[in-house]
């Protein structure tokens, strides 16, 4: 059974609650428990932090031991050359999703640091971008 | 049954003649015809032209009633304000998908005027770009 | 009696069926029909294409022959040298019009290949910047 | 009888002395006895200033009673958020003109700040621009 | 009694009238009175000018005599090296206040020419900016 | 009785002994006692972090309970995207401050990630900006 | 004998009559048939087309088969990634030709999309820049 | 005998009291005095004023009368579009002359509208600098 | 005995198994015992961390006792103003080294908000870059 | 018979000995001599320096006698506004050719002082360009 | 007598030769007999190099002993970080002159590496520059 | 024994006779004379020049046959693409150095065409800076 992390960075633990008319009013600890079961054939876990560092760290203990990385950087997608950095040096692919259509928000959320050492993006689906992301690491 | 066309910019018709290294040597008809056959539960079409206009009629053909449009708008991406504005006019969700990983190719490539417009963008899988927007339409 | 053409740009044909809030629900052709009337002492004609190049043909069949061309070159004034360098090389006097006020739209919008080498330019009156510019053409 | 203003800024009162080859040799108060006379159906005044914040009283005086302005604030269209800012804090329609062709001078000359809250931009025709901007408000 | 003046720049003198969604209700003179009273330890004179040299000429006159001296130069404060220079030259202390929140507008209102040259600024909160100011210089 | 926070930001725990010329001789801590002390009749709360993330966790905390935030978020108030979004998705207000006028500093101190989602802003009055903000609590 | 092909972009068909000062007074059919003569030793062929799309078709036609390409892209030079995609996805070499110094005239024509993918450039010689491609490729 | 006018700017007429260690301590009326005994071979005028719009209606009463005109437009040097027309709009050819180095000084202060209309520019020399341009009348 | 402390930033503690070709294949605490042997008249210590804020707090800790900090902030030296201000907040001399040349890399890594404050800047040298840092305190 | 200068600038005489992979590993002096030969219908010389102000030295020398001059300026060509004013200012006509293809290299190899003023510009064809220079004075 | 060295820097050799429209057709070794007779009550001397490191030597050699240089280093002026520094390294204070208006030509001539040191610059007189600045050292 | 050129670049000459307070007041040929002593393992050479041909002349001369160059092309660090194309061409391994902080000085001196091909960069350690890069070479 492949392995796969989905990796949230900061305020995403706040989905539900914060500005839901952009993020919906669903919390992501329980989508995510909807979306391990309806992929019950893949090994999903899940992990969030609001700190970058943490992050970068999280990326290098999967990364050489994982099958797939699913990366919503979030904040630190626009600001965080450390994070690009550990995507490129570690050896699992990741795929870049993002809950909102960023290019059509702020200019600065336009550019992303991860983006050119991605597997690929996936973004703008709401929620549905984590479903699609997993379902390119099954049907690769 | 979901009616899906698939549009394709220029020089994707040279697909598995063009810079193999890039974008593969399989044509992009070969590789219709396959995913038409795999996803027999929609009602897949393809259509390509070189010409910007061409891409516009065809979104306005389509964009009020087809279910679903995969827009591959090549080098119009970058530069085409009139495909994202007709994106932005009709009512047919749209879906952009690259093969390619833009971000890791020229800064110009970087800049899409079609995301903002885009129910979402998935990039840098190779053809399983088109796939993952098909699964798009499907599971939504 | 002067011999006047409108030319317009790309998804203008969508005139009132496209986002009716920023370009009102009439369509182009009924409103042509209207102004042809008024303005009777005038020969009018109407031209529309979606494509770049069909646009450069038409202004240069009737660049060296007509007395006044109205063009609303729609998202290709923001990007189309080819356009430009058309109306600079032609001899019938171009005035440039737009429906909506380009300048309080996006910042892409606010350039223009166009106004340059035009007569004149009017802008933002919705389709009586039209009107506008066969009186332009009248009075002079 | 509808009231409508012509409001000029800075050098235009120097029309007709100053540089002909641009601006054409009839003074502006001549100019505007003709046109009055032309649109007897209308109740024109004119005022113009060289001093921004004179302008900007002026606006504001006129921006509650009047029908319309005309606005051609020449050289303070390109600098003054002031004159910007109360054109959009004013309930008169304000259209804003040009003599010449902003757009092929000087590129400091190609940003307005008047534009965005303008009802309708007519620039380029020499005078005419004025008359154009009467009738645009006559028509209404 | 310490001596404070507020001297206002274009455009609020339309307070109450302008904009009331961004601006609110009341206008300016109302509140100064208001304000007056409630820091009846303090001698609180006001001032306002849409004339960017009558604000200049102000701050010099007492800007050599005053204790304190709150500016909102309003539209000004984005293009004046004038007022600026005038704050700089002068030797009682400046405190420039916005009402609105400048950095929440558009991007040329968050360049500010006065604010290198402040004492402190305040800004965002409604009128209350104005009485923060005060009681900056009272607990001095 | 008011529950407000004050969060300060990177190298703020330095205060009184880093650049006195700057910041004062006078530590952090020692400033919040005789703060608590004069503004008694709010209970003020004190957080200082150097970890980006840990100022996230937070206002996350605070961000539906308290009645109000301070936050100087000193070098991240630049560069973080993630408390800028943080402090946008939170209900409890946030009045921005620094001690220093950031605006007479290096040009990459000009721009704030947090000020368009604050209350409002305060800053270049020295300590004294961390009591107008408590004030424009209390007043409000 | 060797096989080339010159392909001209929009409003080349205008030469001689478009804007003589700059471009001479000669037809360019005119002047292909003085050519072809005076190059007898290679088969000359000439397209022309206003459409940037059927420029694209005609070097994916002649992109495999011919032995050089003599491209003068005129304005989309400038602004068309697509031609410059197809220069780069064909097999057959493309030499960039100019009639006027592009550098002397407006900045926007100092880019060109094609250079980078081109085998070598020529420009500024009028027609003579003809002539030195066809050399370029009969001394090869 | 020759007619000059020496136009001085926003906060010129604060010299002597002005941050004296750039500008020097003599107040500009005297030192008008000394040059006009100095300089008794030409009639010698002095203008202030901290209004722009004044300083161009002092431009165009002078501008086709006097023999020279020598202009420290101060502040409004770097921000004055509308100075800089009157200066090209008038005959008297205009010297421009700053006290300080500007170039030595904030990047804000290296843009002149002026300079390009200028018969000539000094800059830098102190109050010589204002000595240096009569001659430059007188010599000529 | 001089206390020299190393402190590295984000990925560092990859090195040897991230990309080799870039940064050798010896991880850095091999190549950290090795050195302290070599430079044993030195008392010499080693702190890693992917957290920014820790980094700053080291930075804190050791900059008023320590002799010299050796620093390579990886990642964090193109984005961290906040490493950047602690750095200029302590005491103890700081040299800024990075293993690879990060001039002949990404244009964001040619920017470092560290080395305005550092003592000085070593590079390109790979893991010697550190030995030339600690002979830079040596030989002082 | 003709006479004709090639001159060349800096690293242009390590040709044949630096990076052959892009530039052969002919020595210019040897190319020269075929060359030589091939033309013997012109007078040929050949100068070469590293120092810029001996080109420009040359050029004049050259510039009112010789019928043309090609000019390869290597890397002055992006930095030189003195070749280009030299250049500018003789009467001899220039040929500016380039080795390689300066488009596809660095971003800073775009840009040529010496294009603006040039009689034509050829380059990318390796040894090449030299050759069609010549010829481009030959024919004409 | 005060010893003044004029300094000219590349292709004003050519003075009298070059673009006499734009410099007159006097040589300039000419206008220096003319001028040195003219003020014969200071030591004047001459030098003119088209080599930038020459014009370095020359004010480094003249830079301790002299009254006074003026320098016209033209093209290197918007170029040359040594010549700048250079200016900033000696003791004798420089006058930069330009003949013509540097800033009514193209935009790379507005920006010069000598002003920031120099003790004036005055340009735009034509050769009457010089004698301007020959005037600034004698009356000084 | 390793032959190692120091080469400097221009008004390094003046060393200890230019600005003391940031480059010290010893003069580099003392400085050389003493390190020369020092280091009397390896084979020291210098060489000085204001005029960049000659060092890129000194480059390719040594850049052969030496074992190590350290070169500090002072100004010409920053504007010389000449000298950074001699550094990339030659064989010998290059280390750039300077004597003060480049980056903590004008923002025109953070950017170096150098740097890219350098094996390393050491600046701001003073005159240590020639002393570091000569060990760079006797440790490796």
């Amino acid at each position: 059974m492949k392995k796969i992390i989905i990796i949230n960075g900061p305020n995403l633990n706040l989905l539900g609650k914060r500005e839901p008319n952009i993020y919906g009013s669903l919390s992501f600890t329980d989508f995510f428990e909807t979306v391990k079961e309806k992929y019950s054939n893949v090994n999903l876990e899940y992990f969030q932090s609001n700190i970058e560092g943490e992050i970068i760290d999280k990326l290098q203990t999967c990364g050489f031991e994982y099958d797939g990385i699913i990366l919503n950087a979030a904040a630190y997608t626009h600001t965080s050359v450390g994070i690009g950095d550990a995507v490129k040096a570690i050896e699992t692919p990741v795929v870049e999703v993002h809950i909102s259509n960023t290019f059509s928000r702020e200019a600065f959320r336009h550019q992303s640091f991860i983006s050119p050492h991605s597997k690929g993006v996936i973004l703008g689906f709401g929620l549905q971008s984590y479903e699609l992301a997993i379902q390119s690491f099954i049907n690769n």
